[in-house]
Formats: structure tokens, C-alpha cells, sequence
């Protein structure tokens, strides 16, 4: 099949294209390059090292001989989605390029601002590209379980059937979101379906879990193969921030009690998702959505999980929620949709464990411990950051003041990240000042 | 109270500032004017005839006694958002700042883009300042029944007992909206109550129904202080489009067989119900929805009693439905929240049928019978407008070609829209075309 996977240069995207290649798929990546400039921005990078975008694919072609049809562009530019779903027509497109942190959405005002516009933006040139190129193309777009919030019911894929006043419907699931970007995704999945029925579109929604880990078969083939490794409160997600916290000798951080439960899945397990949702296209018109997770875990399991994998080595320490969420919910999520297409799950079991911790230990030397304390506050509108230093006078908080901030183009809030002057905020204290680190700081 | 009515400029703005003002509350307006902007780009004008805001707020001023700040600005941009709420310190803010036309969010890719940010960053950026400046700022944000579609159970007012799985819990009401438009609004609902969650702010979303009449107790009081009245396909809205073809000697257009039915309000209930939802605020940290309609009628229904008023002298024709709805289907929505709170409702009868007739016929050398006839369709892409020409060779639709349209600013699109350039497309026919009015056409 010509699989085009927007987001190629991501934690996910890159894996699933390499999977994808191998697998004899005629696969072309897109990606704007933005997620590495986020690294810029917070001052944060992959534990493990990864290659440029022409290196990654040079690599792949000399070790596999397949080659990767590679376009650098932003989803948020119509005329630039427009020229390449006609170049590369592909069959199916999976789409990962979004902002994805809830954390960075949570910044301030103008991430929340530039997360919602280039998810819901990005997403609308691709429905319009695809209605105006060939209405045939199968969108596989990444959503995520955070979509549904913690509902006191069951949640089921997607839809639910209703009986109310004597009569029935089956409606689109009713979502709770917990962050601008998860805010996003809902937004994404309401475009979509309409789409869908007004274009008789055809797309498959596959609201994720968390995943975990790092290598698969296709990145393990070469160094210059290797996905990114996010284990920063910004970006990292939560088991591999454990890990990286297990070897660096850190306490691993739960937040509140711990009883957050969710879904989650390996890392292999997104790629063979992809590959099963692309395999058995949705029908004409037809919007459906996957639960795409294999287990689920609370945080406080995870902890002792890993936990357990280091005897007597690792204490886990509660910490404040920045987040606004319930600690301690009901949690029930149908997940049986990829598993009646042929989905096999790697089960989390301590060889995983294993697995991720050695890959953290390899790289412990890069692990940045001032990376991973949480950042930002959902309670707050600005939130600081690590790697600002707020003398006081100059950039510390005035309270009762009001910043006016216009909204800022992504390349001047760089020039402003770099100069120290974003993110800074009437939330008090720096991150530094709160964790006794500012002599380690580094001045921008 | 301090109110601030953001769209003050507008057809329900306007006359929700002057009943407010009227009842003693100190009001401020604030309107970008881009609702002017859109009759300049599409050709089009309001029936009856309005005045600059200048000019009205001074007449207001004359008539009444009352000044009116005026704020001229677009939500879209922060500074000026701060800027304004900072400076009024409002108790009270009613935003009907959006772009609200369904139709218009059709036309093609640029104008659904241009809808979903206008409207979804201008009400983040609101969210943001209140949250910064004073989260007692009670936000009545106006919304759509439309947000709901057409489900097969009862409709609620914004949420929904739901009992799964022997489990049971009160979720918010699962929303299928039929247009980039009405999308823009569901954004909204869930961002606005994600805020109100986050950062306990308070907010009442009014899932208002489609609105007819014109004239208000304020409003009569002098020409000047007049409202917008559209009867135009992109903006008109379906009584008032009925009154006008029928003073015309048009035929009554009813899409599809007009079996779609929709709750409804008199424009005076509109004020009532903005007032009451003021004066009966929200609490900290609560979301709350009012449906606010006070009837439901389908569309066949509408043309009867306006054809009832006029005997012998109107015909009602089915014309094919540009709109992705079901023209047959259960209706039935709550709407008993603004009753609680003691709205009287004023009832469409033969009295206010007349009224509409009679504001129609005062201005019936202003209409122009090309605005009417849908323009926009929903099956396409790409629309064109009735003031479009397309001589065949140069604005002519190429089959199979993609036009690559880069995402143009609205200033941009104007221009375009000036040249004639804006909304052609591979749909076929011109309307001048399709219903032999070419001899008639503006040429741009």
C-alpha cells in the first residue's frame, strides 16, 4: 500500500514508517520539523540520540533498501498539503503531526493558542486535501483515550448507545477532556466525522493510550534507526519517566496518590495498530474509532513496577498534582475493536521493564534531573519553566499586574523562549527556587 | 451591572446593549465590525438599512441618556482583549463575537478555517484574560441548538443522565453538528467548560435557537438605532428569508421536503433571556447550558403561516437541500431553564408574521433576489456565490484540477473576493447560471 504518515520525524511517526517500509509498504513521511524546535524552546532533548530526518532516511535505505519519500512542510500551510498528498497519492494517510503534550498546551495562553490552531487547522487542510484529491484516501488519525476523561461509566470506542425518555440513539461518546491539547483532539474527531458524512470521507480515529518504550525490530537495525526518548515533565510520558528517575538514583515522582488509572501500550503494539487500521480500511463515509491500548495501569502501579525491577534502589515520593484530575476514579475502557482485526499485545512484564530500564541506563550521562520536576500548573495561565531564571526585579512576578501579551507567531515566541522572557508568569517562585537548584541553573 | 456585549455591532448584539442599557445597566460594546466586512465581500446587504456604530451609539446617547462604550477590536488578538476587559472591569460579559454563518463556513477551505480559528481563538483569548484579570467575571457566551443536530432521543440542556453497564453518570449531551460553523461552537462549549473546570471560572453556554424579527422596544425608538435584517442565503436566516421572498413575489424556498424542525425565538426573548442569564449569574467553577428557544417548528410549518398571512398571494416551492440534514426526523429539546428563571415568551402568531411582512415591505426596492437562492453546498468543496461571474476560459471550474490555495488572511481573501477570484469552483454552473440571471449579474 502508499502509506503517507504525517508526523514521520516523531516519537511514534518515525517507528511506524520504518515498520511500515518493512512490511514492503510504499511509505512517504511529512513533518514540519517543529517537535525538534519544542526541544529548542524548553531546552530539553531525547535521552536517546537521534539523527536528522535526511540521515534517519539515508540510514534506513542503506540497511533496508527501501526508500522513504520524505516531504518538510506544515500541515497548517494548505498549499503545501495540497501539493503533496498529489505528488505522493497515497491510499492511506496516519496522521501524528499534532502538538502532543498536554503540559506544553497548558503553558500559557499562547501554547494553548498555537496547539489548538495547528492540531484543528493542520487537521482541516488534510480533510480538504483529501476531499479535493481523491475522497478514496483512508485518514488513520491519532487521537488519544485522554479525549474521554474519567467518566463514572464504562467507556466503549467511540459511541455509545443511549436510551433516554423511552427512546434509543447511538450517539458519539460524550468527551471530558483534561487539557487544551487533549481539547483538541475532541475538537479533531468532531471535524473529522462531519467530514465524513458531508464528503463521505473515510477515517479511522484511534484514540490511544499511553505508550512506552523505545526500540522496535526496524530502529534496533541501526543507531542512526533510533526514535526519540522523552522523559521530561513537558513531553516525557509517565513509565518512561520512571525509568529514566529509577536509574539516574531520582525518587520516581507519582502525582497526588498515584490512583490515576489508563490505558497504555508498548511501543510495537502502536506500530502494528497503524498497520492493522491502514489493512482494513473504514468504508465510504464511515468514521469509526479504535480504543488503541492493551492494559491498564494506575501511576502508583507503574511505580512500584518499576520499582519492583530495582529492589531496595528506588523510593516512590508523592508530589502535588499540577494537573487538574481526579486522583482516585472509575476506569473501565472497551478495547476490543484492533483485537477482532488480529492485534496480539506485548503484555507489560518486567522483561519490558528490563528493556527500558537498560535503555535509560545507557544514557543516563544525559539525563537532565531538572528536566523532569513538573513545570506547569493547570491551575495557573503562566506557568515558569526549568530553564527560566527570573532575577527578581526584572522578570519576577508582579502581582495583580497584567502582561499583554499579543498573540505570537511560533518563530517570535522562540526568539522569546531563547531570550528567557516566555513563560514567566504570577505563579511565584521559579522551578529552580522551589527545588534549591539555582546554582546549577543555566543563565540564558 | 457592568456589561460588556462583545459583537455589539451585530444583528443580536446591538439591540441586547440597547435593552440592557435601557434597564439601567452600564454597558460597553465591542465589535471588530468584520460582520460588515462579510457583506462587502459576498455583495450583500442588511434589508432594512443600519448605521456606522458611531453614529448609533451617539443616537443612543441622544435618545436615551445612556452612553455606551464602544470598543472597536477583534478578539483575536490578546492585547487587545486584556486591553479591553481590563479597562471596562465588566461583572458581566456576553460574547456573540463570531463568525455565525453556517452557509458562510461552507463556502470553501479558507472560509471554514478562517470560522473555526476566528471563533475558537477569539473565546480562548476571553477565557485567558478573565482567568488573568478577574475570574468572577461571569461569561454568557452565546452557542447553538445546532450543536446538537438531530439525535433520535430527547435533547437536554447540555447534559445527560446516562446509565451503562449497570453504572450511572451525568456527562455532557453528545453533540453532532452539522457545518464548520456550528463545529466552531461545539470547540467552544468544550474549551469553556474545561476553563470553568480548570480555573474555576463561571459561564452560561445559551444553545440559542434560530432567531427571527427585527424591530425592539430600543430599536423603534429611531431609525437610527435600527438592526441588521438578512435575508441573504449565506446570513438570512429561514423566516425572515420567507418574509422577504414573500413581499418580493417570490416563491417560498423550503429545502428538501421542510420536514426540519428547529426550536425558535422571537428577537425580543433573545434580549429577555441575555438579561436573565446576567442577573442570575453562574457559580465559581460552574458550566452551565440553557436551551434557549422558545418554540419548534419545521421549516414547512414557517412557510404555511407566512403563506396563511398573504392568502392567494404566495407559493411554497421545495427546492433541492444545499445542507448534509435529515429533512424528516425526531425533535424534541428541553428548554425549561430560562422559564425557571422567568422568562415570559412572546409566542409566533399571525401579530408577528405581520410585523415581519410589514418590515420586509418598507424595504422591498432594497431586495436583491439573487442573494436569496442557496448558494453554498455542502456536498462541495468549493462554492460559488451569486455575485461571482465566471466568464468560461478564465474563472471557469477545470474538472480534476486542484487548485492550490496557500491559507490566505482575511484581508487577502477580500481582495480576492473584490477581483472575483474567491469561492469558484469545480461545482459546475455559476448561480447567475443556474437560474438564467446572468444577464442581470454585476460584473466585478
Amino acid at each position: 500500500m502508499r502509506i503517507l504518515v504525517l508526523g514521520g520525524d516523531g516519537y511514534l511517526g518515525w517507528p511506524t514508517a520504518l515498520h511500515l517500509s518493512a512490511r514492503s509498504h510504499d511509505v512517504g513521511i511529512v513533518d514540519s520539523l517543529v517537535r525538534r524546535s519544542y526541544d529548542l524552546e524548553m531546552g530539553t532533548e531525547s535521552l536517546v540520540p537521534i539523527r536528522s530526518i535526511h540521515r534517519r532516511v539515508r540510514t534506513w535505505e542503506l540497511v533496508s533498501g527501501n526508500r522513504i519519500e520524505t516531504y518538510v512542510g506544515d500541515l497548517t500551510d494548505a498549499e503545501f498539503v495540497y501539493a503533496t498528498v498529489d505528488a505522493f497519492r497515497p491510499e492511506a494517510i496516519v496522521h501524528f503531526a499534532e502538538q502532543r503534550s498536554a503540559p506544553y498546551s497548558m503553558i500559557d495562553r499562547s501554547h494553548a493558542v498555537y496547539t489548538q490552531t495547528n492540531n484543528v487547522v493542520g487537521t482541516l487542510n488534510l480533510l480538504y486535501a483529501i476531499a479535493d484529491i481523491d475522497r478514496s484516501i483512508h485518514l488513520v488519525k491519532l487521537g488519544t483515550m485522554g479525549e474521554y476523561g474519567t467518566p463514572n461509566i464504562d467507556i466503549e470506542e467511540g459511541f455509545i448507545e443511549i436510551t433516554h425518555n423511552g427512546r434509543t440513539d447511538v450517539l458519539p461518546y460524550p468527551k471530558q477532556p483534561g487539557s487544551f491539547y487533549h481539547l483538541s483532539k475532541v475538537h479533531d474527531s468532531h471535524n473529522i466525522q462531519f467530514a465524513c458524512r458531508a464528503w463521505n470521507l473515510r477515517s479511522t480515529d484511534l484514540n490511544q493510550g499511553i505508550v512506552y518504550g523505545q526500540e522496535t525490530p526496524e530502529s534496533a537495525r541501526h543507531p542512526d534507526l533510533a526514535t526519540r526518548f522523552d522523559y521530561d515533565a513537558v513531553f516525557g510520558t509517565v513509565l518512561n519517566r520512571f525509568a529514566v528517575q529509577a536509574v539516574a538514583g531520582h525518587d520516581l515522582t507519582v502525582y497526588g496518590t498515584g490512583g490515576q488509572t489508563r490505558g497504555m501500550l508498548d511501543i510495537r503494539d502502536t506500530l502494528a495498530c497503524i498497520e492493522l487500521a491502514c489493512e482494513n480500511p473504514a468504508g465510504e463515509g464511515e468514521y469509526r474509532v479504535f480504543n488503541q491500548f492493551t492494559e491498564s495501569f494506575s501511576v502508583a502501579q507503574l511505580a512500584e513496577m518499576v520499582s519492583d525491577a530495582m529492589p531496595g534502589q528506588v523510593t516512590v515520593r508523592q508530589i502535588e498534582n499540577p494537573r487538574h484530575e481526579q486522583d482516585e476514579h472509575y476506569y473501565r475502557a472497551a478495547h476490543t475493536k484492533l483485537l477482532g482485526l488480529g492485534l496480539v499485545p506485548h503484555l507489560l512484564d518486567g522483561g519490558t521493564i528490563s528493556s527500558l530500564l537498560a535503555t535509560a541506563a545507557r544514557h543516563r550521562d544525559r539525563v537532565d534531573p531538572r528536566a523532569i520536576l513538573p513545570s506547569v500548573q493547570w491551575a495557573s495561565t503562566r506557568s515558569t519553566l526549568p530553564t527560566a531564571v527570573h532575577p527578581r526585579g526584572r522578570h519576577a512576578a508582579r502581582p495583580g499586574h497584567v502582561e499583554h501579551i499579543g498573540q505570537l507567531p511560533h518563530a517570535e515566541r522562540n526568539q522569546r523562549a531563547a531570550r528567557g522572557g516566555i513563560a514567566t508568569g504570577p505563579n511565584g517562585a521559579t522551578r529552580e527556587e522551589r527545588s534549591g537548584a539555582v546554582e546549577n541553573a543555566e543563565r540564558p
